[in-house]
C-alpha cells in the first residue's frame, strides 16, 4: 500500500485494547504528570517517513478507521468504527528505525516539522471521522485521544490479545 | 534485512517494558488462568512468513538480543543482552496481515505446522543466547518468557516508552 515507486512514506503498528493510558505531560515540580485513556478500542503508532505529505492522510485515516481489525460482538471482525471503538494515537519515531550493525538509523525518517504538522492533521482527521462514524452509531462512548508529539511514551496497554498489524502507506 | 530476493520471511515488532503480563493457558472449567510475567527488557511480536526455514534463526536472534533498543542507566543506548533485560515472545499471526479493501488477508503467513516448528525453535535460541549472555553479567535476574502459539495472547504492557521498532529478516 506504499504510494508510488519508493518505500513506504508511513508506518503504522496497530493493537487491539480493551483500556490504554498515556503520558502526555511528563511529571514537573509541581505538577503531577498527565495522562489520556481510552477504554476498548485501537492504539496506533505513528511515524512519517521521508516523502509523506498531506496528500496522503484522507486515504490513510479512511483504511485504519475502516478495515475489519476489531473483534465483534459474536466473535466476527468488525473495523473499529464499527465495534465502536476508542483511538489511542501515539507519535512513534522509532517505527522508521533500521538496523546497521548494532545501532539503529532513523535517516528514512521525516523531519520533526514536517512530522509534528502531519501528526496533528492526522490526529484531527482521525477525530472527524471516527466521531462523524460514531454519531451515526448512537449512543457510543468514543473518543480519539493521542500522545505529544516529541515526548515519552509512556504508557500502559491491557489488551484481550493486541492482534498487533503492520499498515504502510 | 529480508533474505534473498523476495519480501521479508520473519516480520518482529519490539516493544520495551518496565513489566509485561501474558496468558499462557485460558481458564478452564476447574482451573484458573495461567500467566507468565517478565520485569523490565523487551516484547518481541513475531510472525513467520513463507519461505522462513531454521536456518534464519541464529542471525535473527543474535541482532535481536544485540541491537541497541534499550535505555540504559545513563541514558545511553544498550541491547536487552546488555541491559540486562528479560524477554517475553509473542506468537502474532496478524503480522503476516495484507489489506485487501475491508478486509486483511493472511495469505503470505507460514503454516501452522512450520510456524510452530520455527516458533519454538527460536524461543529455545533466545534462551539460550540470553542466559549466556546474562550469566557473564553476573547477577543478572533475566528471564525468557513465551505465550502459547495459536492462542489468544491476552497481554498487559506497563512501559516507560514503549520505543516500537519494527525488523524484517
Amino acid at each position: 500500500m506504499a504510494e508510488g515507486g519508493g518505500g513506504p512514506v508511513v508506518r503504522t503498528v496497530l493493537q487491539q485494547c480493551l483500556r490504554a493510558r498515556l503520558q502526555v505531560e511528563p511529571a514537573e515540580e509541581n505538577r503531577e504528570a498527565r495522562f489520556v485513556q481510552i477504554d476498548r478500542g485501537m492504539v496506533i503508532y505513528i511515524c512519517f517517513l521521508k516523502g509523506a505529505t498531506e496528500h496522503i492522510l484522507p486515504k490513510m485515516v479512511s483504511t485504519l478507521l475502516n478495515l475489519r481489525l476489531c473483534e465483534g460482538g459474536s466473535g466476527r471482525l468488525v473495523s473499529v468504527s464499527e465495534l465502536p471503538g476508542s483511538l489511542l494515537i501515539v507519535p512513534q519515531a522509532t517505527l522508521g528505525g533500521r538496523a546497521k550493525g548494532r545501532a539503529v538509523q532513523y535517516h528514512t525518517n521525516i523531519s520533526k516539522e514536517d512530522g509534528l504538522r502531519l501528526y496533528g492533521a492526522f490526529v484531527s482527521l482521525c477525530e472527524q471521522q471516527l466521531l462523524a462514524a460514531a454519531g451515526a452509531a448512537a449512543s457510543a462512548q468514543v473518543t480519539v485521544e493521542h500522545g505529544t508529539y516529541g515526548n515519552r511514551q509512556v504508557l500502559q496497554l491491557d489488551t484481550n490479545g493486541p492482534y498487533t498489524h503492520l499498515m504502510e502507506f
